[in-house]
This record gives structure tokens, sequence and C-alpha cells, in this order.
């Protein structure tokens, strides 16, 4: 309690996750009373398709119940566009703010002074910090809307061509999914200048602030931070493993890669699919027509999801690492987590539990609640859910169906899956110290 | 590897994982071949049916592609009771000599000398353990029999009577799940007499060895172990929410307890329904009657399972209880897990998340091989999955449909459900102890 009391006089005021989930809940509030004035949209936008739309943007889910190419109006497209670049700015900003002030390298000590206790963090810290982090992320939107540029010109000409790339490269760099039209991105699923520049956007804006200036720093392996190492790893070991098990289980399925003549555009698509469910979201193939083990497969890579201090979603690349870790320690039989000569501690473990915990309840109650209020196949309910949790946007189709009850749910998973692991981050980061200490006991496990 | 290479002399001789997994594929490979014989059966029993059920027998779960009752002779149901009773006690028996081994105070220091290295317990400790765990398992057992001829002998005669008395208890207090029925126990669904005594039977059989020998030696709550008042309360409470939310969902669900008249009957099944698929797997409603929700609750009971060292499976109530405490210190900002004045440490976390991955990885791959052998409903194949993992043989009517492939992953995940945790139980109880000590280092998480 002592932390949160302190946020007080010339600090920011309120407890960070307290004003994190306020901010949130206002930004969406107000994109969807931004998007029910009568020439954000083409058609007749009710209250629950507004909301649906502001808090999927402002979470940068990408799930919809409205097309945003043909039924949103430029300025529409614009309070989408505003919502997912705050979305996402917000959330690089304040988890980096909150990971620092554990003590973690994120590497501009010299020009942030970040403090321990993050109540005693100042509003110029905050937006010195912002500023920092909006460089970053416009560079790379920036160079974005240029290689795009190349697709959609020629095909749109300059004024919508534009349009096209800014949207799609803050939508993607912001692992948003949002896409201007109906199916996605698959007008140009084998396209090479669209299946390199956009997942090379949504991979790095979902490393996390932290991994893109300890790389930008140090541009070599040795010197870069634990949490650096395990992301770069992971993200190109679950990359490997999505892209051959896509391949294999879809090749030959007529509904997707089997309609699809050459072996480069089944491997195109490949890649492609194979890097956007984790969080990006976009799609450009058809992920109704997937074959049942393979909607196994997205739903394990929308569960994990991308980096800390990222736009990404899902419980984290690094969390399901420990697990590894865990399991490999334990069949090592020895009582330590260890990688690139670093060990790994109780308060780790502590909080992949609790991470586990809270996910695995969230996701059920879902699944509860969708089951009930809607009488679909459970593999795409399940699907539409995860997709929720993990702010991915993939669909089913499932989510079109949906009544106010499923569409509630759904609404409150995007902004759970959104505010929730950093909201847990702040409860690691002011541990009270244990004052009275209990006799350590062992109970039988397994 | 030292604790493995002390195995032989006079030891047991072999490294206990693998000599239980052995002992398990030997017995199954037995109970294989006897139901192979002529005289076992009433049809034409495959060789897969004959694997199958022997599999399933050994392993306690009771998911059948025959019917027990009419298919098997009187010799084909002994040949499954026996295995059923084999299988049971082996678990009993090894998950309390493995526990043990770690230190823990399981109440009978004073008569069998466990030694701390599971590599020096001789064959004639083993022995003594055996005789131990068989006394109470018969104890429990008798009872169950006097109680259920109440029943079976007014309805069957003596002979019949005693024969489905002793069959049940048994398979009752192994929560091994084969009735003598197609539908279970429907029969008696609103019988008193069977709602109390086979429920009685496999919740004690499943609170597990070290908690019965502790509560029957100090019949106080404050002298108990943490383990043990652990398992009282989260076995408590798991029946109270299964039975209160079985009996929301389903009160008016015509296939299950909306056919029923009286608010008494439908209590009493709600009752059997809700104790039930923490691995007993018995049923006195249709299974695959219940609404999608209800099938989820089934999924996460079934997942949870029952005791360690008793004949219940799935990743364990106090692995559960675990991830509820590390859940709650983590909100209290504590870098601590505690319950009734104990603290739980790293290694505890260690092994629940190593549970957890491998768990999570075994039933995934289920899934996922079981999809691409049926083109069922998802959720009925996620339900004998999670059924066949936590040994349950709950069954929504899939197992039968399966073709070779889908039945062979299920004999695996059946095979692997029993044996794993009591092979990640023996790894942490032969700790190597560290000798690099790696600089503690954090990463971001969630
Ligand atoms: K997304
Ligand atoms: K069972």
């Amino acid at each position: 309690m002592t932390a949160i009391s302190q946020f007080s006089g010339r600090n920011i005021g309120l407890p960070p996750p307290i004003l994190l989930a306020l901010l949130y809940g206002l930004l969406a509030l107000s994109g969807m009373a931004l998007l029910k004035l009568p020439f954000a949209a083409t058609i007749n936008l009710t209250w629950m398709d507004a909301l649906f739309t502001s808090v999927s943007a402002i979470t940068v889910t990408g799930l919809v119940v409205v097309d945003t190419g043909s039924d949103l109006s430029f300025f529409g497209q614009a309070v989408v566009l505003a919502l997912i670049q705050l979305g996402g700015l917000g959330l690089m900003t304040f988890a980096t703010l909150v990971l620092s002030s554990l003590g973690l390298p994120i590497g501009f000590e010299h020009r942030v002074f970040l403090k321990e206790d993050l109540g005693q963090t100042s509003l110029s810290e905050l937006l010195s910090l912002v500023k920092i982090v909006l460089r970053v992320v416009l560079l790379c939107e920036a160079m974005g809307v240029a290689l795009l540029c190349f697709v959609t010109v020629p095909e749109f000409g300059w004024g919508m061509g534009l349009w096209q790339a800014l949207f799609h490269s803050i939508s993607a760099f912001n692992n948003a999914g949002f896409a201007l039209f109906p199916d996605s991105l698959t007008r140009w699923a084998t396209n090479p200048v669209i299946n390199l520049s956009i997942p090379a956007l949504y991979i790095i804006g979902g490393l996390g602030f932290g991994v893109l200036w300890d790389v930008s720093r140090h541009r070599r392996w040795n010197p870069l931070t634990l949490h650096s190492k395990l992301m770069l790893v992971g993200t190109v070991g679950l990359l490997l493993w999505a892209f051959i098990l896509f391949a294999v289980l879809e090749w030959n399925n007529p509904g997707t890669l089997g309609a699809l003549d050459s072996t480069a555009d089944k491997l195109w698509v490949s890649w492609f699919q194979a890097s956007t469910p984790r969080t990006a979201g976009f799609n450009t193939t058809d992920i109704s027509q997937l074959h049942d083990p393979t909607v196994l497969l997205f739903i394990s890579l929308m569960l994990i999801g991308g980096g800390s201090t990222s736009t990404a979603g899902g419980i984290k690349v690094t969390t399901f690492i420990v697990l590894l870790l865990a399991t490999y320690a334990f069949f090592r039989r020895r009582p330590r987590m260890r990688a690139f000569g670093r060990s790994l501690g109780f308060e780790e473990a502590l909080k992949v539990m609790a991470l586990l915990t809270i996910a695995g309840m969230v996701i059920l109650t879902g699944m509860f609640l969708t089951t009930i209020s809607h009488d679909g196949d459970f593999l795409n309910l399940a699907f539409e859910t995860v997709s929720a949790f993990g702010t991915v946007g993939l669909s089913r189709g499932t989510t079109g169906e949906l009544d106010t009850l499923g569409r509630l749910t759904i609404i409150a998973i995007m902004f759970l899956g959104r505010v929730g692991p950093l909201t847990l981050g702040f409860f690691l980061a002011t541990t009270t110290p244990t004052r009275i200490k209990y006799p350590e006991t062992k109970i039988y496990l397994g």
C-alpha cells in the first residue's frame, strides 16, 4: 500500500494500473462517440458496433463487426487509426515505464532517470520517455509507409495509395491487424513487397521497445541483456516452427494453400500466416478454411503472443520460454532455471504462475460465456476468445454472429488481454518486503 | 546420474520411473493377451480392442471401446478388475515411495524407513510399504462391497449381486470408472446408497495415501501436514463449486437434469456428476447431452484431477492450489507463497511450471492428433483427450468412433497421464545440487 499512497502531489496522481485502465477506458469511449458521428460511417452504426470497433482499435486487436474499408468513412478510418496509434504508443510507454522500474537495464539510464519506486516518477520524466518511444515508433512507421507505397500508389494513385500505405503501416507496426479490405491482405497474398514489409513491421513492433533499444545500442550478441537474447531466439524459433507446421498441414488444403499454383506462392503465404497469429492478426488466406489441427496451432501461437514492452499481446514469449526452462531444469534435476549463463529466480516463477492462472481463468470464463451466448462450433468460439485475449484479431467469422452478451464478452476480454498483463507487471514492480518469515515446507505435487 | 547408477545389486535394479513404465507396459500387454483369449469375451475382440481395454484398466481410466458388462465374459471382467486393482495399488505404492523420499512426513517413519535417496530403497522395504498400502485399500474396498450389497443383492441375487458389488467397489476406490452397464451407473441415478457409497469410495481413494494416513493418525486439524490441509480444503472447495455450477447449468436441460421430476433427484445427480469428473469417471446422466458450458466445466475439473499418492489423475489438486497461491501472493505483492502458516519455495514453483508445460504439450499434441485422425466435433475430441490425460474415463461417445491413429493416441495419452506425473515426481526427488552458481538476473514478463 505504501507505493500506491505515494502517488500524490506533483507525481502522476493515481496508481499506474488504475490510471492505465482509466485512460484506455476513456479513449475507448471517446472513440465510440466519434465513430457514432453521422459522417464517420457509410452505414448506420449501432452503439454496440461503435463500442466494439473502438475497443478493438484501442486494444490493437483487429476483430471487427463492420468492414473498416467500406462501412467507415475516411473520417471513421482516421479515428480507428488514431486509436491504434495511441493504444500502441500507450502500451510501449507504460510497459517500459513499469518494467524499467523493476531495475531492468533498458539501456537509456543516462537519458531518463526512472526511479526504482514507480510512485516517484514525475510527469516530466514520463513525457521524456514518451518522446523517446515516439521517435522509434515514427521512424519505423515512416519506413513502412515508404515501402508500402511501392505497392499501393501504382494500384490506387497517390491520394488513396498514400492513405493505404499509412493505414497499413501504422496498423502493422502496432500489431493492430486492421486492414482496409474485407479479406484483410489476401489481395496481396503473393506480393513479395507486402510479404516482407508488413511482417517486418509487426515482428519489430512485437519484439518490444527494450529489445529494440538494446539491439540498436550494441549491435552485437554478447553484450545484449538476457531478455533480448531470449526474445530474439524465441521469436526466430517460433517463426520457424509455425512456418514449417503451417506449410505441412495446409499444403494440399483446397481452401488455403491448395488453391495456389506455385511452390513460391505457397511458401509466401505460409510465411505470412506463420508470423501473423502471434498478435499481428492480418491474413492472406481464408482463416475459416483452415484444417482443425492448424486452428489448434494458431490458438497456441495466439496464446504465446509477442514480447513485453511491445505492441503485442498474449502471455508473452519470455513467459513461454520460462516454462520451457523450468521443464528443462526439472528434467535435468536441477533446482535452477538457466539461460545464456544467467539464472532466473523465484519471483519470475511466481509471476509466470500468476500470469498463467489469470490467463487460464480469463480464457475459460470467456469461452464459458460465449458458449452460453452462442450455439456455434466450439472450436470457432475458442478461436475468437483466444484471439481477443491475445489481441490478435484473426477470426473464423464467429465474431460477427455474436449476440450482445457474446460481443460484451469479447470486448471485456480484449480489454483484459491488453490492460491485464501490464497491470500484473506493476504488482511485482512494487513488491512489499515480507516481514514475517514462515517456515518453508513441501507438499506433494504431480 | 549418481542416483540412477546406484540402482544395482540388492536394490530394485532399475531407475524407478523406467521400472514403473516397464511394469505398467508389461501389465498392459499381459492384460491384452488375457483379454484376447477366446473365453474372455462374448464378441470377437480385435487386438486393438483388447489393448485399449487393457491400457484403460491398468491406467484406471475407464474409457471403453467394448461394453464391459455384456461384451466381456466373467473371466474378461475379472481380468479388467485385476488390472484395475494392480494399477491403483501400483500407483499408490510408487507415489508414496517416491514422494516420501522427498523427506515428506507421510506418517509411518517408525514402520518403514524410507531413505532420502530413492536408489537405496531395498526390495524388502518396498514390500513392507506395499503391505501397508494394501491393508488400507482392502479395508476401504471391503466396506464398499458391504454397502453396495444392500443395492445389488436384492436386485441381482447373491451370486451376481456380490460380483456387482465387488466390481463396482474396486472400480470406485481405484477411481477406475469401469461399470458393468453400458450407461455406467445411470440405473441407480437417484439411489441414495449408491450416491453416498460410490462417491465416498472414489473421493477417499482420490485423496491420496499420505492424507489418509495423516488423518487416521491425528484425527484433529492442527497437527495435519500442510499437504493434508490443502488437499482437504481443496477437495471440499472443488466439490462445492462443481455441485453448484452443474446444478445451475443443467437444471432445465431436457437431456440431463430436466428429465428428472423431483428436486431431490436433481440434487442427487448434481452431486454425483459434480464429484465424478475429477478422475472417477462414472456417470448417472448422459454425458453427451451436457450443454457446452458444462462440458467446459468438466474439462477443467478433469484437468485438475485428484490428490498425489492417490488413484486419481490430472495435474493434481495441490498443483492447482499452488497456482492460486502464486496468484494471490502476486496480487498482495509478496514474493512468497503461503498457506496455513507455512511457505512454499522455489522447487514447488519449478515443479508446477514443468508439470503444466508437459500437461499442456501432451494435451495439445493429443488434440492435434485426434483432430487429424477424426473429423468430428472439436469439443468432443477435446473432452476425450482431457478425459484420457486425467485418466477420468468420461466420454461423449467419440472414443468408440476413433480410427487406429485416434485410438493409439488415446492409449498413449492414458499411459502418459498415468505414468507421467509419477515419473516427474521422481525427478525432483533426486535433485542434483548445483555446482556452478550463475548470477541471477531478471527478464520482462507479461
Ligand atoms: K492484432
Ligand atoms: K477413471
